[in-house]
């Protein structure tokens, strides 16, 4: 039983670098709403929810708002876990699903998954292949979704991925999980940088880098021209805009860029735009559109699916309401037969996605065929199990948990205002 | 220029009564998350968003989060002061534009309208109507629009509607805007009290009615066959589902609703389902789809109108980022020809919204075809220049302002959750 809920400002001051620097985001403050469920047995359940900086504490008075939801509760029933925090009616007034609300339930849905993966001694992404298609399926919300799929399709689905589950597993622990990097792309990079920094991801193994767009275009031709020249013809450069455009301007943009053969283009406009993405893809094909990490439930992501609008789906680990959230969203990208290719970078987004991702392989969709999980290289020395890519491929964790815990002296060092990181920037 | 933003956490206990019931919603406490501007002339700006209870004091936090962006600016040029407190890189990861943060900003945009005004000596509908075209359209932030509406195709629209302004004006002052009730409708109520305050609301000279749906058919039926027969077949009836189902669900429900004649199904499904409205709309057609109070942002309503989703636009005045952005959303339906019938209720909605639709008829769409305006009879008492609606016509607010400020006295008394209502209701 859940007896007692920490939550802590954490908060990185990565806007002195310009490392995470995009069209929308300049001077981000990498940040997390962070977590910590303590059970009545000694074990404890660690999850946050990632932000940018200023608003974190609004993230944090969030949580508080909802422990009492889980204090005296246990984590038996996920699917029961997730729906107390997600169907309180006064609070699902603050969004319905979405914004800071959806934000703290997701710190807190990932936090009791790794309280029940910690106690049963598996990582998550063992946890979830351990599970039958039955209870997958009892972990879903899945109102506002029959119109796209039910819970017996769900079902169906699941159990035709039976098959070569254990293999699946075996392979994984073998050789992990392809990785794309966006270390080299970051906005606030010069050219020489980004040449150096492509030319490494590549002899590191990466199949697939993706560099930042949408300020400048005559600065993104140069950048994309050097960064194409450095990778050769057969190394995928994906291009991020970070929502900066409107659909006629994302269509022009991303025509302007196409002579280097941009894989994807990531977040051409609004993450709201179902339409918008729909009305891009259609007019820059074959360029694939991509989002997902702005998506805020379950509900746009059936809509982009069914209209559509995105070949690569891009979930995030703590957008949407952590794990079940996920799971639906999993189950939708199965159902149409899209690749799912996680967001991350941030700080600890890594260690959460990859868990998501083995679990597809090993019980969903059974394939990595154009599938990739983003990696950035940033602040993994603060967490306890950190997310490992070699050869350009995710290690599967093998650590009991989602490997969401932080050291304690990166807790206490960036607390928010008040940790020694922050008082020495204040001072 | 505003040197002071007071936050205060006020809670009406509703849910000892029955009041404000229905399908998703079974026990409300009508909140306000309200922010008073102190500026350095004397003047105040009194704003809030509305919630229903628990989270009231996460929107306070965010308020606070969002004061740093106000105090030392003025009042001046209200489109840079709406775009600086959504355009913040930071605080906008935490939506974009929605949920928790969104409510914050619209609390504090309006109570910069709510200054303006009381400087200007004007009510807000009469200083939205005084300005220009070119003034209006610079307080929009058009980003994510132009596949929809151009600035310049707005600034069309206005200039149409210049003639016979003055007219509509003057017809306002004496003769108000039509209004609809929902006070019959609650779901909590019994058939008899359904019955008797729909003939009252006849009596007193409503062409509409809304009436609750979607916790059991039978009821349903039941209870719609009843206000039918009290209101006799002239009196428009409207149905409101607030969220409770999925799409082919909706359909079937409407369906079983149908042979009562229904004027509208409100909120059938999900407010981020804009494909889900669609379908939804072309199946049950006759009867009308209204959808709007849970709608985040202008870019939502962009698409439930590109989509042809909603045959009745439901603004709401602070759940989208204030007046700013009703300024697009009132520009958004002229162009699709979609009249706007706002949501209100709850506490001080009503207050906020009759100045929207006023300014709609004197400067935007110049009719008031088949648009009516939400009465609810509920919470008035607290306000110093509340809502009057007689002759089912709300009257137009002649105080300077937005109607927005509430007296000391309310204030304190449901101050949560140390004021004298809430020591009563614990103790």
């Amino acid at each position: 039983m859940i007896t007692a809920v920490d939550v802590l400002d954490v908060r990185f001051p990565t806007s002195a670098s310009l490392d995470g620097s995009d069209a929308m985001n300049p001077d981000p403050d990498y940040s997390a709403a962070y977590v910590v469920l303590h059970a009545d047995d000694g074990f404890e359940g660690h999850g946050f929810t990632f932000t940018i900086g200023r608003g974190n504490d609004v993230c944090c008075a969030a949580i508080e708002a909802l422990a009492d939801h889980v204090i005296g509760r246990d984590v038996d029933d996920l699917g029961e876990f997730h729906r107390r925090l997600t169907h309180d009616s006064q609070i699902r007034w603050l969004g319905p699903e979405k914004g800071v609300m959806h934000l703290a339930a997701a710190a807190l849905v990932n936090a009791a998954w790794d309280l029940a993966a910690r106690r049963a001694g598996v990582p998550v992404w063992k946890y979830l292949s351990g599970l039958t298609p039955e209870q997958i399926v009892d972990c879903v919300d899945w109102r506002y979704l029959s119109d796209a799929l039910t819970p017996g399709e769900a079902l169906d689905l699941l159990r035709a991925a039976e098959p070569g589950k254990a293999a699946r597993i075996a392979e994984l622990e073998r050789d992990g999980y392809p990785a794309y990097t966006t270390s080299p792309g970051w906005l606030g990079y010069s050219d020489e940088k980004v040449v150096r920094l492509a030319r490494e991801a590549v002899a590191d193994g990466y199949g697939q880098i993706k560099l930042k767009v949408g300020a400048d275009l005559a600065d993104d031709r140069r950048r994309l021209a050097a960064a194409r020249e450095a990778v050769g013809p057969d190394v995928r450069i994906a291009v991020d805009a970070n929502q900066r455009w409107d659909v006629d301007r994302a269509v022009e943009w991303a025509g302007a860029l196409a002579e280097f053969d941009p894989w994807w283009i990531e977040e051409p406009t609004s993450p709201d735009d179902v339409l918008g993405h729909a009305a891009i893809r259609r007019r820059v094909a074959p360029i694939k559109v991509a989002t997902g990490e702005h998506v805020h439930n379950r509900v746009m992501f059936k809509q982009l699916l069914q209209a559509g609008a995105v070949d690569v789906l891009q979930l995030d680990a703590a957008r949407v309401a952590g794990v079940n959230e996920n799971l639906a969203v999993l189950l939708l990208a199965r159902r149409f037969d899209v690749p799912v290719c996680p967001h991350a970078g941030g700080v600890g987004l890594c260690e959460l996605v990859c868990h998501l991702s083995m679990f597809d392989y090993a019980s969903v969709s059974a394939t990595m065929k154009d599938r990739v999980i983003e990696y950035v290289d940033h602040l993994h020395e603060h967490f306890v199990a950190p997310a490992v890519v070699e050869n350009g491929r995710y290690r599967a964790p093998d650590a009991p948990g989602f490997s969401a815990e932080m050291k304690r002296e990166s807790l206490h060092r960036h607390a928010f205002p008040n940790g020694p990181e922050w008082r020495q920037h204040h001072g």
